[in-house]
């Protein structure tokens, strides 16, 4: 910590003054209320507008200022989820300083707000055994140092002889290789439903999905063409062989599944599509796709459908009603149909969330490996 | 994702209106050149003043605003090193929207400049071994399920049998169990000097410091009594536990480390020095104390120093000429000298900042368990 007012509270002492001094009132934010409401609060005794942006509401809601220069809003009982929010100042997006739990993101900021509910759901916390996410490097000779975080489920460390699949699982464009743990909870996902006998205990790989620095950070989406050729190259080269070195995996097809979300989606069909004797499963959560692309993206499984129907024990796309990517699903899920290649699909509620991805996620955990 | 100008990057289609529309231009924030100088950059077209509050800069710098609504400032090229940093917006507190390292931190947002310069420092990622760093959870019956982040270094999958010392590594009030691994690079320090020969391979464990929710997170420094007494209960009933019983650790005192920043500084030397026959190796980093609680905080070590020199291998304590907490500091040196309780210090330059954490660790990671 470094600021003066809390050098203050610490010790009583003011050392060199390095941000302006400060007299921020003591307040909470987001506070779940017990009925179910949820209060926000942003200390910005200058602003003149502040807007709360929540993805329970489908258009920002006003703030009012209070004499010590709080704006707060409460907006009556959410669905229980976790929600992702920001405020927005005279123009300017920024999360919660009162809350420490951040969407990993490289291009907006977000805080997230959880709100539980009377009974858990498939990603609340529980005292359950928990299994292990762990953030580890590996080396890439084109791409450098590359990190990847990396879910052992409960037991692993306990069973030494023991050999899980992989579920590879991708994030969206501008998303990084935390955001799969921290939003989507999928470390939380797989302990409740491993814990419930729903899901196969298994070895989640969460890579960091852009091709940096090769592929700039600002150059679009994840499943565009040459973020698609050089992460690919990574993935097969190196990210792969370290976790099958790294790791207790089973390393056959029918032991390893690819999913992804939006641009990660895309990405997901590309490598799964075009390498069917390395995936059995293959899940896009309402993938990323350009309609004059699905020829070319999709060639491996496009070119003999009964062979691909034979080596896919699951072909899995989900998208929500609400989604911008709905419309391009559908019209993929046809070209599938029209081509004979079985696929599952789930078509949601909402929109590009994350609130969707955790249901995608819980349901076909419960599919794999099984 | 979840902005529509996101969306129109990913498939040139719009959902939903969540957000306003936005027309942000494109730009990078910071941007290290190669002279080593920094440019940071916002768009913030409503604000009035913008102004940058970087720890490399004693004083907040002002930054102009371009014709696309764009504030920017570049500063002359600062010493390499990693620094928090914020953008203050008509006076609101900001993280850099387009840096996703952020800092870990319950009472404020800041952002991480790495700059690198011309050789490795000792806390930059390099092509060495590099140790897990792990998120684990492990349940308190007073406080409920707790975070932890664990650091087993290099070599220890592959090494089933070797058991390992520990170090227990607490962050200073308002950070959380996530700060010294990506504030303080606690895990690529011991990378690097373990590669280096220089340091021992340890486990380190970044424990949550503040006994939430029996201890509110308004309710001030990590080291004040209530917090010390229920930290200390879940610290020794069920984080240690915990952690000798999920990993290969020598059990012995002479194998266990405390240190802990600020706060967590205050909180390590009542642990550890009242606790003689639990650690060998105490270490205050700009440690938090009051004067008037020496006595009472340190009574287990000041009861009978000749014991207390014999039991500890190692009583360090480090801390900044420009910090606050230096006086009390040095008062507290001159406490220990009277009573002859044997003691090293480092009086380093600089402040109350991660700056200096990092200089701390990497001093006495070449000193523990030797």
């Amino acid at each position: 910590m470094k600021n003066n007012i809390l050098l203050l509270i610490f010790c009583g002492i003011v050392s060199q003054v390095w941000s302006q001094p400060t007299s921020q009132p003591s307040f909470v934010s987001p506070e779940v209320h017990p009925d179910g409401k949820v209060s926000f609060r942003l200390w910005a005794p200058k602003a003149d507008e502040v807007k709360l942006n929540a993805q329970f509401e489908k258009a920002p809601l006003a703030m009012q200022k209070d004499d010590r220069g709080v704006w707060s809003v409460t907006v009556s009982a959410v669905k229980p989820d976790m929600y992702p929010y920001a405020f927005n100042v005279d123009g300017i997006q920024v999360a919660d300083p009162k809350n420490s739990a951040i969407f990993p993101n490289e291009g907006f900021q977000n805080s997230i707000l959880e709100v539980t509910g009377n009974s858990p759901l498939v990603h609340t916390l529980k005292n359950v055994p928990h299994g292990t996410v762990a953030y580890r490097y590996y080396h890439s000779p084109e791409l450098g140092i590359r990190p990847a975080v990396i879910y052992t489920p409960p037991g692993y460390e306990e069973n030494p002889k023991k050999k899980y699949p992989v579920l590879y699982l991708l994030h969206g464009t501008t998303d990084t290789e935390e955001t799969w743990s921290k939003v989507g909870r999928a470390n939380i996902i797989l302990d409740n439903l491993i814990a419930e006998g729903k899901a196969e205990p298994m070895i989640i790989v969460m890579p960091y999905g852009r091709a940096y620095p090769k592929i700039s950070k600002s150059a679009g989406s994840l499943r565009n063409w040459d973020n698609l050729q050089e992460f690919k190259t990574d993935f097969f080269n190196n990210l792969m062989p370290f976790v099958e070195k790294s790791y207790r995996t089973k390393p056959d097809k029918d032991s390893r599944a690819i999913a992804g979300f939006s641009g990660g989606g895309g990405t997901t069909l590309f490598l799964g599509l075009n390498n069917l004797d390395k995936f059995s499963f293959v899940c896009g959560f309402a993938p990323g796709m350009l309609e004059n692309e699905f020829e070319r993206n999709n060639a491996g499984a496009f070119a003999n459908p009964q062979q691909t129907n034979k080596m896919l024990k699951l072909f899995w796309i989900g998208v929500g009603k609400d989604d911008g990517l709905y419309p391009v699903n559908l019209k993929f899920m046809e070209v599938l149909k029209q081509k004979n290649i079985k696929h599952e699909t789930l078509i949601s509620e909402g929109g590009h969330t994350w609130m969707n991805c955790k249901l995608y996620l819980a349901t076909i955990a419960q599919k794999l490996f099984k």
